[in-house]
C-alpha cells in the first residue's frame, strides 16, 4: 500500500508522454498470467463434485484478476484515491482507443470503478446558492456541458427559487460532483432554451408549477465514461421533486439533437434524397428548377433561413420532418438511436414528446441541432414499458405531433 | 408577541416616509412616563434600609425601561427578529441625527443591541472558498468597505492559501456577517495595497511567513454603528493566526488615512501655513517665488505629482510630514485622533509603525489619502500599555520613522 | 477581561465559605456609588430641553449599572462563562435569602441573565435516543425533577417512538439543557403516571394519537430560577407536535399537586374544619362519633386508605373536594394559586381539566399529592383568555368535573 | 430493482426455515449456467489477437457472474440494503457449512461485500461519551465480544479521558460499527485486565502516557466474517494516537488465549506428555509418585491453583511454558498459529512481547485462557518484517521473556 501511494505520486509528476509509458508498462508487465488462467480453466473442466466445482470457480475468478487490477485497487489508499483513479482513466481513455493492451487495462479499471460507483452508493444532493461553497459552484460552472454558464450571475439564476439543481456525489469524493441536472419549474412545456435562461425573465412561484423541465444534464467526470448512473439521477430527482411539489404533473427534458445538423448536411448532399410533394412544391416556388438538395445543404451549412423569412417558411417543414426521422429512424451500430442524447433518454424510458423549431438559437444550438430542440418526456407510469419497447424491440415511443412531422 | 410580529411585518411594507412616521410615533407615544420616573426617584431618596434601597433601585431601573423599549424587544420574536432590529436602526440613524426624540429612541435600541451583541456571544468564523456558500460570499463582496472587490476572481484571490479571512457572526444571524477582516501572510511589512492585491502575484507559502497584514476591515451592518466589537475581532484573529502559524512575529495593518487629503487641501489653503526650511528650498527651486500653499492645494487636488517626477520629489516630503502630523497631532472633538481609522486602531492598542508613500494609487486611495498608507502595528506585549497611553493621556505611540517624518 | 478570567478561576477553587466571602466582597465593595446616582438624579431633574433630558436619562441609566454588574458581565469571557455565571447564581441564591446586600447583587445578576436568556435566543431541540450523546442523556437523568428516571432503560422508554422529549438550549451552552418537557402521545387523557411510565406497556402508533400528555417538566439550572421560559417551551412544543402530528386535538399535562398533602393535614388538624353533609354521613358510618378531623389527618399522614377499601371509599370524596379547593381557592401571597405547579400552568394560560384519584401511587406521589394528579389543559384557542382571566382577575378556568368536585 | 426490494421485504418476514428455503432456492435456481461458462472458456482458448483475447476475457468474466450475484447486488437498493446483505450473510454462514451449494452462494456474496468493504472506503471514528448517541453506545455494549460491558457506568469508564475508543464505519451504514477497538493510555505495559477495567482506579493524565494498550477488539457484524479490516484498524488507530499523543512509544495489546485451556487439558490427558526436570521435581514434591498429567488436567479443569498457593507455585511454570509453546509452536491446518487471536495479531505484524500469569481472573478468562494474558506488541518499525516472517516462513517473532518460558 505504501508502494502504491509512492507510485501514485510518481504518476502525478509525469508529463503526458511519461504517463503513456507508465500506463503501457502497467498494462503489459502486470497483465494476468495466461498459464494460470488456463490452469484454472482445466481445473474447472476436471471438477466433478459440487465442492470441486466451487473451488474451481473460485480459482478461475481469482485467475481473472490481473496483477495490474490489484495495483489499481491499491491506489484507493491515496488520500484522493478514487479521484486519482478517475483522472487516470481520463488519461487512459484516449490512448485505449488506439491500443488493445491499454483497452484491456481499461477493462480492469472500468470494472473496478463500476463496482465502486454502484448507483446505490451515490448520494443525491440538492445544490443551492445558500449552501454550496464557492469552490463547488466553480466546478459546476466548469463542468457544465450543455448550455455554458456565462457568469456567476447566470449560475445564481439557475439556482433561483423556481429552479432546482441536483447532483450525484460519491462518499469518497464529497467535493466532486459526478453528474448533475438542472430543472426549471414552469407552467407549460418549454420549447425554447433562450427564454428559459433569460436573466430578465421574472422568477415564477414554483408552488403553482405543473411541469418540470430538465434543461441540462452534464457528466462531470470524463474518467467515469461508460459507468452509467444518469438514468437513476433523473428517477431520483423526479422523486425529490414530487415530494417537494405535489402539483407537478409533467416531467420533460428540453434537449439538443447534437448530431442532427451534420447528418442533415450529409443527407442533403446525397443525390438520392427524396422530398415529399408539398415540400417539393414549396421549395420549387422559391428556387425554381434548381437542384434543391445541395442548396438545402448550403442553407443548413450557413443557417441562411435565420435572416430570410421566406427561406425559413420553405425550409422549416423539411428540417422538422428530417429531425423527427433522425430521432426515430436513424440507428447506431448495435441498434439504438443514432443521436447520443436521444439514446440516453429513450434507454431510460422517456418518450419523444415534441420537436421545437428555433428552440436554441445560440451558436452551439445552430451548429449542432440547426436550432431545433426536443422534449423527452418521463411519464412515471410508462417508464418501464417505454424502456422495454426501446431496449427490446428498438421501438421509439412518440406523440402524434412527432408522427405528424414524419408524414409532413 | 403576536402583535409585535404583525407590527414588524407592517413596518417592512412601509415606504421611507411611512417608516419615518412609524418611528416617530413609536418614539413619542411609547416613551417612558416622566411621572413614574420621578416617583421612582423619590422612592430612592426616601429609602433608608438596605432592603428599601434595593427595592427602590429596582423600581428606578424598571421605570427607566420605556414601553417602546419593550416593544422593540418583542420584535426579536420575528423569524429574522435580530436582523429586523438592526435594519430598523439603519433606517433610524440618519433620522436620529435631526430629531432628539428619535435620538432618544435610538438610545433604547442601541442599549438593547449592545446587550445582545456582547462580544463573547459572537462567533469567529474563518471564511474560505471551500466552505462559504455562494450567498455568503456575495455578501462579503457587497459589504467590503475598504478595497472594493472587483470580481469573483478577486474574492477568490483574497481567500487563497496565503490569505486568511475572518468574520464575526451572531448565533441568531448565522448568515449575516457583522464585521470582517482580510489578512495577508507575508515575509515583511507590506506598504503597497496594489501589490498585495495583484492577481498576478504568486501565492506564498504561508508556513514561512513572519508577518500578518490586516489589509481590510469592514463593518457589515450599518445598524450596529457604535456597538463596537472591531477591536476584539483583531485580538481574536491574532490568536487564531498564532495558533495556525507559530512563526508569525509581526501583526500590522495596511490602512488608508481617509480624511487626510481633504484636511491637507484645507491646510495648504490656509495662508498661515509654515514649511520647514528644506521643504521651502525644494519647493522654491521648482516654483520660484510663487506662493506655494495654493499651488500645493492644486497639486493635491489634481494629484499632479503622479505624472511629474520632479513635482513628486519636491512634494513628497511635505505630504509625508503632514500625514504624520495629521495622524499624531490632529484631534477630534472630545479628544482622540481626528482620522477615524487611526482612532480605531490606536484605541485598540496599536502603534503607528510606518507611513508608506504611494501605497494606494487607486482612485479612492488618491482621493482619500493622497495615495499614502499607514501600518498600524499590534504588538501583543504593548497592546495594553498603548491602549492606556492613548485613552488616558491621548498619547500616540509611534516609531522613529514616524517621528523622523515629523521633523522632516 | 484577563483579570475577570483570573477572578473566575480563583472563585472555582474556593470552598463554600470562601465563595460566600467572595460574593459578599463583590456585593459590598463594588456596589454602585450612591453619590453618582444622586448626581444623575439631580441632572435629570434639572434637564429642560429634550436633548438635556435624553442626556440625563442616559446618565441615570449608566449610574444604575454597578461596578459589580460590569465585573459579572466580564465573566462571560471565560470559556464556559455563561455556565459559570449560572452556577455562581446557584451558589448565591440561598445566601441572598439571608442577606439584603447579596440579594442586591442577585438583582444585578438576574438582570444580566434575563437579558441574555431572552426566550427568542433559545433553541428548541428534540432529544432522541438516536442523536443525543451519552453525556447529554446522563444530564437529563440527573436533572429530572418530577418523576425520577430509574435507569437507562427507563430513559430509553421515555424517548420511544410514541414519546417526545424537548429541551431549550442557549447558543453559548450547547451541552446544557435549560428546561425540558416529556410528552406521551396517546388516545385519551391519561390520569395515571404509573401506567404511562410502565416499561411493560406496548408503544402506541403515534400517528393515530389525538392527545399529547406533558407528563414532566423540569428546570435544569437552579441558577436560572426566576428567569422564566417554561411557558414558551410548552407553546413551542405544541407547535412542533402539531406540525408532526396533525391529528392531535388535546394538549394536557399530567401533574402533581406538590403542596397538597401538607396543606390537607393542616386543614384536617384545624378544629374549625367543616364537611359537607354527605361526607359527614359517610365518615360517621365508618368512625361513629369520633372527631373525624384528626382521624383524617392521621389517614392522610399514613396513607391509610391505600390498604383499606372501606376507608378509601369514605375518604376519597373529601380528599378530591379538598384538592379541587386547594387548586382553585388557595392563594399565595401576592395572589395566584398557592400550588406552584398550578400557578405555573394557569399563568401560562392552561385550565384545570380533571383531577385523578390514585394517579400517582409512588412514594413521592403519596407524600406530596396524596396520590392525586391533575390534568392542566392547553387549549390553543383559550390560552390568551385563560391567561388574562388568571393574571387579571385571579380567576381559575376549570371544567364541570372540577366544579362538581367542589360541590361534592 | 423494485422486484429486488419486494423480495428483500419478503425475506425479512420469513422465519428461520423459510429463510433457509429462500436461500437454497436462490443458490440453486439462479446459479450460473455452466454451458455459458464453458462457451466462454472455449472462446478464450480460440482467441488469437489481442483484441480477441480481450473480448474473450471480458466474456469469461461476465459468464462467471451468476444471476444470483446480480440479484444480491440489487438488494443494495433497499433503504438499509448493505445492512440487509450483511444480515442475510449472517443467516447464510451457518447453513453454508453444511451445504456446498449454499457455500457457493456465500462465495458470491462474500465477493460482493469484499469489493464494497474495501478498507479505504471505511471511515475511522473516535467514539466518545460526549458525541456518540445513546443508540450507538447501546450497540457497542451489545457487540463487545472480549470483555463484556457490565453497565453504562462501565462503558463510560472505557470512554474516559485516559482511554480511547475507535470504530470503523461504512458510509452506507453510518449507524452500524463494523469493528472497534478499546485503548488504555498508561505508563507501562499492562498485564492484568481487572486492574485496567477497575472502576475505582483513578484516571491517568494521558499526556504523560508512553504506552497504548489495545485491550479489546471486537467484530460487530457476523455477516462480515472473513472480510478483513481488523489489521488496518490497528494501524489507523496507531496513527491517530501518535498524532494526538506524540509521547507514546509502545503499542501493545492485552489479549486472551481463547483456545489455551482446552488445548492444555488435552495435552495433560495425553500419557506421552513430557515435563522438564525442574517441573517434574516441583510437581513430585507436591504429589509424590502420583501420575501428574491427569492431576494437572484436573487442576486446570477446576482452576484448583487459585485457592492454594502451594499448588499455584508448582503449576504456574508448567502452564506458562505450555502457554508459550501453544502460542509459538501449535499450528492450524494450513499453517499459522492455532490460536485465532494469536493468528490475527501475528498476521498483522505484531510480535509476542510478554505472557502474564493471572492476567484475567474472570470466569471467562479462566475458562478460556486459564487466567493467562498475552501482550502482542506492534512496533511500527518491525510490522512489515514481522508480517513477512510470519506469513512467509511461519516464524513467530517473540521476546527473550517468551523464549525463556519455553526453556522453563
Amino acid at each position: 500500500r505504501t508502494q502504491a501511494a509512492a507510485l501514485g505520486r510518481a504518476y502525478l509528476d509525469l508529463n503526458e508522454k511519461g504517463r503513456a509509458r507508465f500506463l503501457t508498462l502497467l498494462a503489459e508487465e502486470f497483465d494476468l498470467e495466461e498459464d494460470d488462467l488456463f490452469r484454472a480453466v482445466s481445473e474447472l473442466k476436471r471438477a466433478k463434485t459440487r465442492e470441486e466445482k466451487r473451488e474451481a470457480r473460485r480459482g478461475l475468478r481469482e485467475a481473472l484478476v490481473s496483477p495490474r487490477a490489484r495495483i489499481l485497487t491499491r491506489f484507493n489508499a491515496l488520500p484522493q484515491g478514487v479521484k486519482f483513479l478517475i483522472d487516470l482513466r481520463a488519461d487512459l481513455l484516449p490512448l485505449a482507443k488506439k491500443s488493445p493492451v491499454l483497452a484491456s487495462l481499461d477493462d480492469d479499471l472500468k470494472a473496478l470503478l463500476t463496482a465502486w460507483f454502484d448507483v446505490d452508493f451515490l448520494e443525491l444532493r440538492r445544490i443551492s446558492w445558500n449552501t454550496a461553497s464557492g469552490a463547488l459552484l466553480e466546478k459546476f460552472m466548469a463542468y457544465e456541458a450543455v448550455h455554458p454558464v456565462e457568469s456567476w450571475e447566470d449560475l445564481k439564476d439557475r439556482l433561483d427559487y423556481d429552479r432546482r439543481y441536483f447532483a450525484f456525489f460519491h462518499p469518497r469524493m464529497p467535493d466532486e460532483p459526478l453528474i448533475f441536472v438542472e430543472v426549471a419549474l414552469v407552467k407549460e412545456l418549454s420549447g425554447n432554451i433562450q427564454e428559459l435562461l433569460d436573466p430578465a425573465a421574472p422568477a415564477q412561484d414554483p408552488a403553482s408549477a405543473n411541469t418540470a423541465i430538465f434543461y441540462s444534464i452534464s457528466n462531470a467526470q470524463r474518467g467515469l465514461a461508460g459507468v452509467s448512473f444518469g438514468g437513476f439521477l433523473i428517477k431520483r430527482v423526479v422523486d425529490e421533486l414530487v415530494r417537494e411539489f405535489p402539483g407537478l404533473r409533467t416531467f420533460s427534458t428540453l434537449s439538443p439533437l447534437p448530431g442532427f445538423r451534420r447528418w442533415a448536411v450529409d443527407a442533403f448532399s446525397d443525390p438520392s434524397i427524396q422530398f415529399l410533394p408539398q415540400e417539393e412544391k414549396r421549395l420549387r416556388r422559391l428556387r425554381g428548377d434548381v437542384d434543391v438538395g445541395p442548396w438545402l445543404a448550403e442553407v443548413v451549412g450557413g443557417h441562411l433561413w435565420k435572416e430570410d423569412a421566406s427561406i425559413e417558411k420553405a425550409v422549416r417543414p423539411v428540417l422538422m420532418r428530417l429531425a423527427a426521422l433522425y430521432l426515430t429512424g436513424e440507428k447506431r451500430a448495435g441498434g439504438g438511436a443514432r443521436d447520443p442524447v436521444a439514446h440516453f433518454h429513450l434507454s431510460n424510458g422517456a418518450g419523444i414528446e415534441r420537436l421545437n423549431w428555433a428552440g436554441d438559437l445560440s451558436k452551439r444550438g445552430l451548429d449542432q441541432s440547426e436550432g431545433i430542440m426536443v422534449n423527452y418526456r418521463y411519464d412515471q407510469k410508462r417508464i418501464e414499458s417505454n424502456h422495454e419497447a426501446y431496449r427490446g424491440q428498438g421501438r421509439v415511443v412518440c406523440t402524434a405531433q412527432v408522427r405528424g412531422l414524419l408524414k409532413g
